[in-house]
C-alpha cells in the first residue's frame, strides 16, 4: 500500500474500483504514444472522479513514476489500495486502423499484474458502489467477498473469460447488479446472436442491469425488458480510442454513485455521462484530454447529447390523410 | 404503361420514385422465402404510401402477377407509371448469415432492368417530392431532365455506381437535396474514413441533407453541421432485412411529403417515421409485415421510439460536490 495519507473524500460515497493500471504503448492513424498512463482501473478512476471519491485497487511496478501518482490524487482518487511491488508495471501494444471499434494487441506483457491479489484496505470495505474491471472472474469474487454488501456492483469483463472461464464468470454474474459490456461479448456469452433474447439469457443468471456498448454506434441499457439507447457523438477528431469503454463506465458508475438513485431515470441519466466521457477520452492520446475536462464541459456535452437525440411528438394522428 | 385508371390521390402531395421492383429469393437463418415481391421503388412505395401518395416508376416483365398490383394499388400506389414489356422481370438472390447487417448477393439477373429507361408519364411531372432509389446516376439525372422543379429530390445510390459511375455521380449530387445512404457509401463517397469529415465532403457537392443508414446501429442525420441520430430498436424478431433502407427512406420522404416541411424538426420526425417503418418491415419476408400495417401501429412505435432515447435533463450542476 501506498503510505502517503490521503484526504478525506468530498462526496457522500465513494466507488470502489478494482483492474489494472498500466503502461500503453497505441499506435493510431494519427500518431503514436510510448508507454502512456492507461489500464482499465485507471480510466476508469479518472472518468468518475468526475462526478464522486474514488478508491482504487490495483497493483504497479517499482518504474511506476510518482507524476502518475500525483495526477491521480489531483483528480481525487484514494490511492491507499494501490501496490507497488517489485518488478515491472503491466505493458500493453496496440494498433487502431481507421476503424476504430477494433484494437489490435501487438503485445502483452503482464509483468506484476501476472500475480496481482487484490486486497481491499479495511476503510474501502463499506464502499457502497463497487466496479470490477475486467480482471479473472475469481478475483473478482475475491472482491467481493472482502466488501459489506455494496448497493450496486458493477462489472466489466471480456471474451478470454467468457471462453476459458465461464463457470467461473458465472458465479460473478449471479452477484453483480449491472453488467458492462460490448455487443460481441453480449453474444459471446450468451451464445445468442439477438441481441434482445442474449440479454434475457445473461440477465437471468443475476445482472437485473445489463449494458451493452457498441463503440462509435452508442449503447445500449436494458433492465426489466425496458430498453434505452444512448448514441455516440460523431467526432471529427477521434484520436485514439483505447480506454473508452472504461471511461464510459466510469462517467455511467461514477455518476449513479453521485446520485445514490438506480431507478430507470438515473440510469438513463447515467447511460449518457458515461457516453459524455466515453466522447471526450478518445479526443486524445491516453487519458489526456481528461486532464483538462471541466464540469461545465461535462454539461455542456451532457446538453449536446440531449439535442442529439430530440424529436417532436406528432403533431396529427396519422390515420386520415391531410 | 399500365392502362388501368388509377383513383385520383388521397393526399395533398404525391411523391415520385423510380427505382426497382424485382422478384427476391432470400435465404435467412429464419426460413426461405422464393421469388417474394421485393426490389427498391417497391419497398419504398409501400412504405412511403402510409403517409402520401405515390407514383412508382418501374419496369416489371410479363411474368409479374397481377396480384402484386392489386396490393400495390390497394395502397394506393399509382402504376401509371410502371412499364410492362416483354421479357422477364428483375431477380435478385440473396443470402443472410446471423449478422443481418450484411447480404450475400448469390445471383442477380438484371432481365427487362437491364434496359430500363424511366419514362415519367405527364401527369407526374408536377410531382413535388422526388425519390430516385439505387439506380445507374445517368438515369437518376434522366429522371429530373423529366420533372418540373420538385421541392425536395432525394437519392440513393451504392457501391457499384461510386466505384464505377463517380463522375456521373458526382453531377447526380449536384441535383439532389437529400442522399440517403449506408455508412460504408458514405466513407467510399468521400474517400474519407471520418463520418464527419465524409458528410461535409460530400455536401459540399450538392446535398444539403445527408441520412447515413447503419442497419441495427441506426441512422444518423447531418444538415447544415448539425447531427440527429436515430436509434433502432432492439428487436427480437428480426426475420429479414431485406427491403430494410428502403422502407427507410420510404417513411421519411413519405413523412416529408405528408408535412410539406423540410425544416430541422420535421426532417428528425422523417428520421423516426423512417426507422419505424424499417423496423415493421424487417420483421417478416418481403413486404409481409407492412401488407397487415395500421396506422395506429405505427403511432404506438413512433412512443416507442421517444421512450427509446428518452432522458431528463441534470437535476443540478456538477461543479460542486454534494
Amino acid at each position: 500500500m501506498l503510505e502517503r495519507k490521503e484526504e478525506k473524500g468530498k462526496y457522500k460515497v465513494s466507488v470502489l474500483v478494482v483492474g489494472s493500471v498500466a503502461f500503453d504503448t497505441i499506435r493510431t492513424p494519427f500518431g503514436l504514444a510510448t508507454e502512456v498512463l492507461g489500464g482499465s482501473a485507471n480510466y476508469f478512476s479518472v472518468a468518475a472522479s468526475f462526478f464522486t471519491d474514488v478508491r482504487l485497487v490495483a497493483v504497479v511496478g517499482e518504474d511506476f513514476p510518482d507524476q502518475h501518482l500525483e495526477f491521480l490524487r489531483g483528480r481525487g482518487v484514494d490511492l491507499r489500495g494501490l501496490q507497488r511491488v517489485p518488478g515491472k508495471t503491466f505493458r500493453w501494444v496496440g494498433e487502431y486502423g481507421y476503424d476504430f471499434n477494433e484494437a489490435k494487441t501487438l503485445d502483452t506483457q503482464l509483468n506484476v499484474f501476472a500475480d496481482f491479489a487484490p486486497k481491499i484496505p479495511e476503510d474501502y470495505q463499506d464502499s457502497e458502489v463497487v466496479f470490477l474491471a475486467n480482471i479473472d472472474p475469481d478475483l473478482q469474487r475475491a472482491v467481493l467477498r472482502q466488501v459489506r454488501r455494496p448497493s450496486l456492483v458493477a462489472a466489466d469483463t471480456m471474451n478470454y473469460w467468457i471462453t476459458g472461464k465461464r463457470e467461473a464468470l458465472r458465479q460473478t454474474l449471479a452477484l453483480v447488479d449491472a453488467l458492462i459490456i460490448n455487443d460481441a461479448e453480449t453474444r459471446q456469452l450468451a451464445d445468442e446472436p439477438n441481441l434482445v433474447r442474449a440479454a434475457r439469457t445473461i440477465q437471468s443468471w443475476g445482472p437485473r442491469i445489463l449494458v451493452i456498448k457498441r463503440g462509435e454506434y452508442g449503447a445500449l441499457l436494458c433492465r426489466e425488458g425496458e430498453w434505452f439507447s444512448a448514441p455516440a457523438l460523431p467526432l471529427e477528431s477521434v484520436r485514439d480510442p483505447t480506454g473508452a469503454g472504461d471511461c464510459f463506465a466510469g462517467g455511467a458508475v461514477g455518476y449513479l454513485a453521485r446520485c445514490m438513485c438506480f431507478d430507470a431515470a438515473h440510469l438513463r441519466q447515467a447511460m449518457i455521462m458515461g457516453s459524455v466521457m466515453a466522447s471526450f477520452n478518445v479526443e486524445a492520446f491516453s487519458l489526456d484530454r481528461l486532464r483538462s475536462l471541466t464540469a461545465a464541459e461535462i454539461e455542456a456535452r451532457f446538453q449536446t447529447f440531449k439535442h442529439l437525440v430530440h424529436f417532436e411528438e406528432l403533431a396529427a394522428g396519422l390515420g386520415a390523410p391531410r
